[in-house]
Formats: C-alpha cells, structure tokens, sequence
C-alpha cells in the first residue's frame, strides 16, 4: 500500500510531515489495504478549507496512517524506557501496544465526506460509524481484526469511544496532547502553509513518563507542551477559524439543504425530479442508508454531484452549486453580542436585494479553548496535562507555565454574519439594487457589524 | 481567491512550497477568480502517483499559480538589474512582464483528469485545449484576457506554443531550466516527501542574466544549476518513473479501454447498456465533446465513475475499476532487450491462468534525458543550458560542470513488464493455477525478468 | 569578505539564517572590511551560552550581517509600496535607506568579549564604545562613513542612540520588533537548536505600514506579530534564561574579578606578580584603555588568558579558571522572596565546606517581560506594537491579540541561588565534609530552595 | 555537560543539526566530562573556513557528539533488526555497542588547532595524539575508558586505527559512508549555508545491512546512498575546495612558516627576540611538546597570538598575520598542467613589485573522488559501497547507480595559484608599480592563468 520500502521485516511508507511511517505489523498492513481503509485518500482532511488553503489537499488516509505513526512511536519510547514489570505498578504494559496502533489507525474511519457540514444535514454521526465498521462482521477491516482474538474488535473500538480500562492507551488517542491532535496540527500546518502550527515532536515523546492515571510529562519537556499548546491555539484562529473557509461551509450546508428540499418535494410531487442526485448519492437523502453504501460516500461523488447541480433546474441550488464550485464565497463581518440586534434589519436588506435569506445568510461561532484544566463541573470535563516532578509528584501545566496560565480558560474565536457578496459592490451604476447595497454598506466597518448610527457620530 | 492577504496595492496567497504568492496585477487577480482557472483545484497534478506517495494530493491549481510565483520573480530580477536601455541591447524588457505572468499561470490550463492516459485512450490533447481556451472567445479567460488588449490572447498563446518572438520570454516558460519545471520539482518533493528534490530557487533566480539569445546563468552560480540539474535525475528515477505509480496507469489506461469497448458495443448493440457512464461524461465516450463540455471534466467526476464501475455487469470492467479503486496494483519486473523474447511465453503462462492479457499486462518504457547540450539533429532540440562568464563570454554548462558532463546525454530509466500480483502467489495449495504460478515464478529474481536456464545453472 | 558572489552590481553573501545577505552599496562593503567590523569574528553572539546550547558558536559578525540585511529588506519593502511623495505624509522617506543600513550593519561593533559580564568588572560601556568607534577620526569605519558626508558618521551614531529625528529609522533599530532582535531571536534559535524560536520573518516585513509616528503592521498580519511575541518570550524562558548558562555567567564574573584583586594586590605589592595577564590585556586591568587597546579585546584574547590562569599561583583563580574552562558548572536552586532569608544560613554551610563564598556563591535573577504597551510612567517607556486597521487607524496589538493580551505586562523568570556542586555530592564516605553536605541538602527540593522544617513536616 | 534533560536513565543534548543527542551510558558522560574532550569546544571544525563562510563557527566538540550520535543510532539500528544469534551469521554482535560508541566519540580527539595546517609546519600527527591521549595513562579520557576494562582503551585505539577485527564496527567509523562523514558533511552544510550537501540520514540508517565483510545497504534505499555521494561531491567543490578558504590556509601556513623562521633565528642570536610567541606556544616552536601540553592548545590561543603578531617586529610576519586576521586573502587564478610553465614568468613579476614570492605566492591543488569502487592496487584502497539484493547478493554501488557510475573514479577539484591582491589592482596612477600590475594582469582571463600571447591572438 502507498510506497514502502521493506527493511528486515518492516515496510516503510515514505511521509512528507513525519518522514517515514514504519509498519512491521501484519495486522496493520492488512488493515491499510481493506478498501473502507483506502476509502479514506478519498476523504480530504480538512474538506472545504482547501479552497481558501490551497496547498491543503490532504486526505483522512495520511492523517491516518500519521495518527498511527505516532503512537507507534510514543509506545516505542513507552516501552523501552517504562515497561511494566508488575500489574498496578502505573507503567507501560507493553502488551497494549496492538490495540493502541489499531486504535491509532482507524480512529477516523467511520468520517464520511465533509462530515462536519454532511451530518448536520443528514443526521448522520462518524464516530457511530467508525464504531459499526470496526464492529460489523461484514467489513473486511472487522475480518482482518477479529484474526488477532474473537474481542479484539470490540477491544479497539473501545479505545476509541474512551471505555477502554487503561487510562495511558486512552489518552494517547483521546486527551488534550494526543496522537491524533498532534498529527493533525502538524498535517495541516504542513500542508496549509500556516508554519506557526509547529512543535517538537520528537521532543514531546520523549518525555511522556506513564503513571496510574495516564501519561504525564517530565518537566523537563515543559517548554515544549507549552509551545504545543501556543500552536494549537495559533493554528485555530489562524486555520480552523478562518472567516472564508467557514463561508464555504455555509455555502455547502445551505446547497445541500437545498437540494434535500427538493429531493423531498420529488418525493410527494412526481413533476419535480430528482434525478439530479445520482444513484449512489440517493440513499443518502432517502434516508436508508445501509452501512456498505455509507463506504461507498466519498469526496468525488459528492464533488461530482454539485459540478453537475450548477445546470441544476433549481435556480436556488443551482446558484449556490455554482458560487461552490466556482470559488464565490459569501462575505463575512464580525457580530458581538451588541451589535446582533441590528440582524433583523440588515437581513431585510439582503431580502430586499433578492435574497432569499434562508440560503444566503448565515451566523457561524467559532470558538475554542486551547487548554483547560479539569474541572469536574464541564459538562465534557478535559483531562488536564500533568508534568512529572523530580520527585515523581505531579503538577497541572499551568501551574508551571505562565504562558499557559495566562491562556487557561480563555475562549478564543469569534461570531460572524455571512451574506452575498454583492451587497458590498460599490459605485453600481447600473444596477437598480445600488441604493439597497449603499444602505447594507452604512452598517459594515473594518469588516465587523456596527450601528450606523454610532458610526456617523464619531 | 484562496486564501490572501492584500499590502498596499498587492494580494498575498499563502502557499507551503513558495511561502507566499504575490499578486499585483487585476488581470492575474481575475484569471485566477475564472470556472476555468478554478477547476484545475479539481485535478491532481501527479494523477495516479498519489496511489504510491500519499501526501501528493496537490493539485494543478497550486502548480499552475507556483509557475506564476516563479515567472514574477524572474521578472522582478531581469527588471531591477538588467532592465533594458535600448532595443536590441539584449537586456530585458520590462514591458513583456504581463505577457509573460499569464502564460505562467495559464501554461496547464488544458489539463484534462489522468490527462497523460486519458489522451492515449479519447485522442484529446491538452496542448490544444489550452490554446483553445486562451483563444476562444467564450471562455472566462480568453475574456479577461481580451480586455488588456485585442491581441493580447495570442500573445499569451504564442509563449506557451514557443513562438512568440522574445526568447527570453519563451526560454522563462519553456526550457531546461524554467519557471514550470522549477516549481513542479519543488513542488512534487514537498508533497511526495522525497526530499531530494530540493534545490536552491532563490540563488538559481538571482544568477539568471539575459541575453540576445535568451537567458544564462552567471557563472558563480554553477552550483546551484548543477544540483538543480541532480535534483531533477532524481525526481524522475524515484518519483516520476516509480514502478507502482506505473502500475497505476497501466490499470487505468486498461479499465478506460475496457470501459470504451464496452460502450462501443453498446452503440451497436441496443442490449448492452451504457448507462454505467454518467452523463457528463457521455460526450467524451462519444467522441464529440465540445470545449465546453471538455472543461467540465475533472478527476471528481472521472473517480466517480470509475467507484461506480465496481459493480459494472462487465466482468473485466469492474475487476480493473476495484484494483484500481481499492488499490491492488499489478506487479512488476524489469525487462530489457535480451530478455524481452522471454514475454511471448510468461504471456502464455498468465493466459492460462485466466487473466485476458490485453487487460492483464502491459509493457511500459520509462526514460528520461535529464540534461543535454543543443543537438540540431535531435528531433527535439533542447535549449542548453549557458553560464555566463567573467568576460561575458557563454559557456555550455557541461563544459563548466564535471557532475553534469557526466550525465549529459546519458538516458535513465528501465522498461518494465505489468502482470497480476496473483501470479507471484506462493504455497496456494487450494489453487489449480497454483503450478502455472510457479512455473511463472522461474521467470523472476530480484524483480526482474529472467531466463529459468541461465537462472538455474548459476 | 566572507564567501560572496557578486551578481549585476551586486555582492551575495550566504548566510544560514537569513539565506543570503545582499549588499549593493560600496559604502556597506568597505565597513565590512574594516579591522573594527572584521573583529567581530572573534567575539560570541551569547558569551558563555555556548558552554550549554554547544552548537551556538556564532559571532557577532554574522549576527551583525544579518541586522543589516533584515534592515534592508524592509527599506525595500517600505520603498517599493510605501514611498514618500511629499515631506510630512507619513511615508517612508527613500534617502533614508543608507543611513538605516550603516546604523543596522553597526549598532554592536563597540561589543567586548562577554560583554555583559565583563562591563559589571571593567565599568566599560559597549554602547559608548559603539558610538566612539563611529565617531572617532581614528578609526576605518568612521574614514569609510566621512566619505559618504561630513555629518554621516554623527547622523549613524543618533539612530543608534535613538536621537535620529525620523522615528521610522530608530524604530527599525530599536523597538519591540526591529531588526536586531529580530535578526537574533531568529540566529540564535537557528545555532542553539531551540527551535522554538521561529517566526515567519518575511510575512512580518511585508506588512510593515509607516505612519507619522514609526513603523505599524498591517492587521492582516496580527498572527505573525503574535508568534513573534511569543517566540521572543520562548527564546528567553529556555535559553536566555538557562540555569547553566547563568551559572558560567556567574563563574566568568568571580574569574575576572578575583584575578582584578590580584592584579591590584599585584600593583600594591612588588612580591605578587600580575604577569599572568598578557600584554594585550594589562591596560584593561589598569584601568586606562585607549580606544585603539580596546578594538583588540576578544573572546580569543580572554579564553587564552582563562586557559592559562588554571595554573595560576593564586588558588582561587585557578580553580574558578578550571572550572570555567573545563566546564565545571556551579549548581543552583530556585529561589523566592520568602524562601530568600534562609540563604545566610546555607551560605554558612558552604562558607563550612570551605569555600569562599564571595567567590564560590551568587544569587542571579532573570526577568523579563516579552510585550508591553507604552507606559509613560515607565523608566524605559517601550514603543509599543501598532497594527493598522482596514481603514488606516492603530489599535495596540494587545487590544487585538487575546493572546498578547495575556502576556501583557507579566514579567516572566526566576530567581536563583548558585553554589558549589559539590555541596549536591551523595554518600561522600570518605569524605570529612560529607556531614556539612547532607545538612546543606536538606534545604534543597526539585531544584528549589526549602525550608527543611516545612519539607519535613510533609 | 552541554545542555541536557535527563529522561529515564538518558541525558539528551540538544544539538541543531541532529536535533537531540542521546546518552545513556555513563562512560559516555564522563568522556564528555574530560578536560581533553571539553577542549575540542576551542577548535573550530572548519578552521580557516569559517572567514569564507561567517556562519562556519562550529567546533569539533559539536561534530564528536554528532559522530558519536549517528554511532548510536546505528548500533540501534542493527540491535533491533539484526541482532547476531551465533558468532559467525554476519549479523550484528550487541556487545561491540560500547566500543563503537567511544571510537565515534573519541576519533577526532587529537586535533589540535588549524591542524591542516598546523601539521604541516611542526610535524604533528593528530591521529598519532588520538591514539596517544587514549592510550596514555596520564588523561582523563584513558582514566574513564579503563574502568570498563583493563584493555578497553586499547580496543577502542585500534577501531580508530582500523585495526579492530570487526570490520562491521570499523566501517562505521571510517569508510566511504561512515558516521564521521555522514555528520561532518551534515553540520558543515547547516553551518556554512551550503544546503545542497543535505542527505537523509535517517533513511541511509534504515537501509544498512550487517554481513560478514561489514556493512551493506538495502538496495531499497540506494536513492538515498546515491544522494549521499552526489552531496559529498557538492561539499567539496563548493566548502572544502573553495578558493578563498585555501588562500587563507596559504595565509596562515606561511605567516606560521614565518614565525618559525624569526624564533629558529632567535634560538641563535639573542638580539633576535623570541618573546612574540606566548609561553604556551613556546614548547610547540621549540620542537619538544609534551602531551600534557599538546593538549593546552586550541584556536584561541593560536588566534591570541596571531592577533599580536600584527604588531610584531618582523616586517613580513606583521604584514601577513595582519592580512590573516583582518581579513585582506590573496587572490587566486586557476592552473593547469600547460600553463604551469608561465608561473615563473609572473612569480617573478611578483617578486619585482616588492613581495617575497616565499611568502606571498603558493600553488595549492584540491582533488577529490567523490567515490570509488574497491581497487586493490590503490595505495589506500577503499572499502566500496555494497546494495544488498532481494536475494541477499551484494552489488557494488556504481553497478546500480547510473549517476554513481558516472561519477566512479573520477577526480574533481583544480590547481590554484596564491598571489597578493594588489597584483590586480588597475588605475593605480601614483603608484610606481602600476606597469608591473598592468603587466601581471596581461596573465589572468576569466579568473584563470593565460598566456597573453594565446589570449591577445583571439
């Protein structure tokens, strides 16, 4: 699978972000070659952001096989300088190592394409899925698992859906500082451009020391959980965040709203095709999908489908399929808790101008918080990172880190109102919306919302 | 467009190979905002080698505004230090600039998806459908062009046909050793990880020196052109000329003419359907595709047909369509002149195995020139490569360089043979192919072909 | 000087930081080769830093050479979008550009040898000695600067005084982001391994914007002044900062001034010979160093001195000499305002051990405070980071950086106690002070001062 | 020693080109520890070169380390894929781990100052001190080393002398691809800027392959081993050969050259003084070093001296470590075999404008062979690189590698002679040697020796 080389008995894939993925495993090779596996260089990781970073074309299927690379990488380190040697004395039991890289490995392989937009629509749940195709007997990635042991499956699902009973394999995978996040900000980063993503991984793992309750830190390695924790929250508001590439993902959700609403129309009123969907989509917005045509989903079919959905007869979702495919995104400006009230008015001028506000409007928050301590009241509590001391007592980073403990518990992100370019075209002389637009425009200023009122008086 | 940031007059794209793209001028701002620009975001820039090295998912979008980012620092060079003072003075003249940044961006605008097998199989070439599409008076392009001037559109074709009358203008698109080849083998390095493919851009763009001829490189900088010249050898030996990547194109040049003979048919024969190919790509089986039609072709849409194909009624289709889609790639071995009298027979021994040879095999030649001095009898001639010397006199760089003398006019590369990975099958006890197998396997060691009797008396 | 080549009009020096250094200006080559610039060869970037991150050897030649070319770049960058047209609009004046650059290329050329630590001893000043080497008639960089014009040497040492009328020259000498500490955060992160201390250095010109006042960022560009700030506090909390590199810090000053007491002993007192000091660097210990004695001082000179001084007569001199040059570290512990009053009594344990612990004990602290807004009240009111609105207005960078706004104003570093190492020896059998050694340790917790009543209470 | 975090029993060094250095065995700190190796911290590894390439400062402490590091991911390398089973099978004895480690550590540990150079001049050997200062009683690095066996130092001498019978563990210490090439080649092109000698390292680890003669590469990895040579040959033609680097050892060799001549003069006549050359350096002029004091030598003493020298007595002496530390090379032009016979027509031209040819002019030839198969009648045969195949044969590396092919056996580099730079001044009216220059400058075309007849003819 991929290009690998083989060395003794190891097969090396070659990886732009960590160099080379070394597989010796058959189970995991196996694993890589199942087609729900495949599926996943299908499935673009970062899905509409590509079209604002357009070096960010990666696929679910290297932040995969990354995801595994570095577990196999922290268990290396794990189990030559703490294997266990007794039950309960809080070191690495070496024998987790092969649900871990499973674990690692298809952590992701229930994600459909776009799935974050793609389920809101469709109510449909990638980590539901993730759990049916490791569980289901049907799927060649159960068959090649249940050969290790007849609970290896359920054990590897487990992990993944955090019920797992050791605490170190869990939090490898899921935690605030794991092999998923942190190939996933090294991946994107690379591939994005957005260089501030960096961090010493090298480093990071060679301070892992396990104890009872998890994986801990030498403090030693404080400076670089703090500069993991910076890059986090960098690549968030500089990526994730990012105002167009969340105008994408309005774009998208409300074409595809769109085109369920006609599906359902074609559905009660035969003179309304549906046709425009094509077979293998049509589960999907029927409904009913099985679990073997959920494999089939991919990037292309979708991508596909709203190519062809620009000569849709629909004109709604035909703009929409076009503004999508043809890189128009929807504007944005910031909104404050202040400046909401003034919504209601501006929508009415964007339905004045010929808007139906329904497809061409949007508020989308964007939101995190780079660290946290645990605090036991969340309704989702994180599990915090601890750095080992000297003498092997344990302290919560922020404690330690003042760059940290000035983040701790922020929220970072903000609240943005999108709608149609066109309402900020200027000097439109010819266009009998002109005077709508000017009026839209008196409330826009340094691309944030404001109260034309205040503005005129400063 | 994509992600930029504007400075003063000048937008900025964030890009992971280049750093930054630098865009100034509206015209470019506007070719890139184009349907046609934009759908080179749908199609990979290595095609099918993204089955063999993972991260190299880029597309010819990055590629095709990389080659623009390069033609513009050129530019920026010839026109702050050798700008010229009079015709004719051999120096550069700063009024080719826009010529020559839109021939950059627009030099791969024809690609089609797959375009290197899919123009052997439906007879398109994607030389002419650039020129269509800069030409035509429909196209987005062809009108954002026109605005700059009335000529303006056959300018730019001229310099990507190689006649337009500047040859500095030409030699900057087309030479060994220019802004398109430049930024893919930088390009192909980053996302493939075969990091040998790095050379020095910079120091190579700063000794660029015109002349009446063209464009040289000042002596100083030999080093930086001799790695260049290395780092190309290496990109085809390890990536362009990869036997798996092969393998991949071998499979989908067969599963498109099984796909073509089974649609022939169906134009015969009323029973055979041809609905297995959507409609958008119907025109193309046709024969009669229109430019337009032609730029709605993208990779999406061609992998989307091909997942499809998986459960096409025809046996061989949907065989070919699920190696080629779950990623079972044929095998491989090298052949060369003396054992090529050896295929008649391993044909014979596949044959019988069961597999239709005219789908099953393949012979492919993978060979490459990475450098050579002008030669007038070459069908082909290339433009060599000059350094400037102290005097201003020209010298050819393998007169200068004792590594690129070494490689001049030397040819590298292999031929191989493609066959299924069944027949290398070992210990198939249940199998009755299972003795064709190995009376195969005789042919092989060390992955290449070889004759059983020579093999057994050593 | 140093490896160049010379394109157009143009001298290319490589540099690993930076890439290349270019100089076009003849002005700029003649100071480089002047004996007062060459001499910065031979003095350290970080002094004894080296002793703790081994591969910082760099000097303050190669960090000077990048200060001018990072100043450089921005004159370009400013001069090419931002120039002037008429006096008083805020843009940046192109007949600026040499003196930037002359200040840039010169703003550390009156460093000593470990200057930090040496000036406490010597009561010499580097910034004095910058501008006296600029002004002196005696000296080549002030005969290569007269011939520019009579009042350009005097115009060079005002900017690097900050008493230049043009507050956008000064700030891109001295501010909170300039070219010098731009230059060394990024040099001394490149040869220490501290990777941590990237930032993307050419997004960060490229958003430069001048205004009346100085030098503001584009807001676009809020993520790269972010990274920076949080670079710069990086690089001092793990390198600047180094407990170990503080301690020879500490040895070097104990050195020096031990072997001052026996020089003036020496000049008291005909039996005490002071001719361990070598010719070159008698003027220094007498106190009457000429301008012309002191551009001989250099890291090579003092280093022989050391190296030398391990076979002093005078007992302490020579241990604290091999120490330093055999790299024998002191260790030291965390200190704080409440544990601080138990130092006399650890002083007496080590005054027990026998050492003199004038020479054998420091207290160090190490503070800084990565941003802050402008503060009139501040001794040193910083120039704080503007960032200009869309609409040309400044907000101050922590107003929209929630994450300088964390940092603003917060000092970070630590206090710290170094004493003898051997005070940290365990299980000292045969050893007369192994009693004194374990009291001494009780007082000592993870790297921390303690007070053994409480540490024994838990 | 160094910075370093202590991780499980391992110290880690950060070091910027291998990014960590990884020591767990405490005779391996302790060497560190030694005032013999801590010495090599005061040796630059590139001597001179670092005045052609400013950022080349790194010393060969850093490059032992590196060395040492390479070793140890070897040793790992083949303990965990190729552990021997029984003495004889080729594969990897684990018990050689330690005596590798310490030859890697240890191989360069009798450099002294500019040892090229110095060599020449006082007939030191530093592989004679290697093997003196491990093999002497009375260091410290002798005193670690017994510790583990009475005959330990000596097996660890003989691996560097290559004497040791394994040749596995020799060839990783000295051959064609070793881990002292492989990191003085890394950290040479990190310092110098010379990107184009980068190679990966870790990849060329991943690929040896242990047998009975030593150690083999996978021929998976053979673009790798290809892109080592291409690389090695870079380094030289660009940093080792490089004209300005060999003026200055020119430089230093005759100013030393010069110094011995005063003091052997001195040694006789006592007005001559000898008191320029300071009581360190004293027992080198003298001819009877110990190795107590071989071992008190580094560059800063060496530079010390220089430094004053400027001002010393001699004329010549004076004028020549004035140009050494001031930076003043001379200038070179290229030879060859024919035009040799000019030289001395221009040496004495030279002579006739004032300057001692002795002193001021040398012929100085650079030739390398980047590679070269094993040829037994070779005075130094070399040990050729082995690809081992699929079926474990060996080929030898020029068989595979067309580009290695090319470049077997041949010898890049040039002949240069040294002359004083004012030979080239032009325009030099006040001066009554201009007609000797104008004269002289007849000979010298593109950088290159010519006969004026031949040149005047074309």
């Amino acid at each position: 699978m991929t290009q690998f080389i083989k060395t003794g008995s190891e097969k090396v894939f070659r990886d732009p972000v960590l160099n080379t993925i070394r597989v010796k495993d058959q189970v995991i090779l196996e694993l890589i070659g199942t087609s729900e596996f495949q599926r996943l260089r299908r499935i673009k990781q970062l899905g509409v952001a590509s079209a604002v970073f357009h070096g960010a074309e990666h696929s679910r299927f290297s932040h995969s096989l990354g995801v595994y690379e570095i577990a196999r990488q922290c268990a290396e380190h794990l189990e030559r300088f703490y294997p266990s040697r007794e039950p309960g004395d809080g070191l690495w039991d070496v024998s987790e190592r092969l649900v871990l890289l499973c674990a690692a490995l298809l952590h992701d392989v229930g994600h459909g394409p776009y799935s974050h937009t793609f389920e809101h629509i469709f109510n449909t749940d990638h980590e539901a899925y993730t759990q049916a195709i490791i569980l289901s007997p049907s799927t060649e990635i159960h068959q090649v698992l249940v050969k290790v042991a007849p609970d290896f499956p359920e054990k590897v699902a487990s992990v993944i859906a955090k019920t797992y009973p050791n605490p170190q394999v869990v939090q490898l995978i899921s935690s605030q500082i794991d092999a998923d996040r942190m190939d996933y900000l090294l991946r994107d980063a690379y591939y994005s451009g957005a260089t501030y993503g960096q961090f010493d991984l090298s480093r990071i793992i060679h301070v892992m020391r396990p104890y009872a309750g998890g994986i801990a830190f030498d403090e030693k390695g404080s400076y670089a959980i703090e500069d993991y924790v910076v890059s986090r929250y960098q690549m968030y508001v500089q990526v994730y965040f990012h105002p167009v590439s969340r105008s994408f993902e309005v774009l998208l959700q409300h074409l595809l709203e769109r085109a369920k609403v006609v599906y359902d129309e074609g559905q009660k009123d035969s003179r309304v095709s549906t046709a425009f969907i094509s077979p293998t989509l049509q589960p999907l917005f029927a409904g009913n999908l099985t679990l073997q045509q959920y494999v089939m989903l991919d990037d292309s079919l979708m991508l596909a489908n709203i190519s062809a959905w620009r000569y849709a007869e629909d004109a709604i979702l035909s703009d929409l399929a076009t503004r999508f495919i043809d890189r128009k995104p929807l504007k944005s400006i910031v909104i404050t808790d202040e400046t909401k009230k003034l919504l209601p008015t501006i929508k009415q001028l964007i339905d004045s101008a010929g808007f139906d506000t329904r497809y061409y409007t949007a508020e989308n928050d964007s939101f995190d918080l780079p660290y946290d301590a645990y605090n036991p009241r969340d309704k989702k509590p994180r599990t915090q990172i601890e750095l080992m001391q000297l003498d092997g007592s344990l302290k919560e980073l922020s404690t330690q880190s003042p760059l940290v403990e000035a983040m701790t518990g922020r929220i970072f992100g903000n609240a943005r109102f999108f709608f149609p370019r066109e309402m900020l075209v200027q000097h439109a002389v010819d266009d009998i919306m002109a005077p709508i637009y000017s009026d839209f425009q008196r409330y826009v200023h340094n691309e944030t919302l404001v109260d034309p009122v205040d503005a005129g008086s400063k």
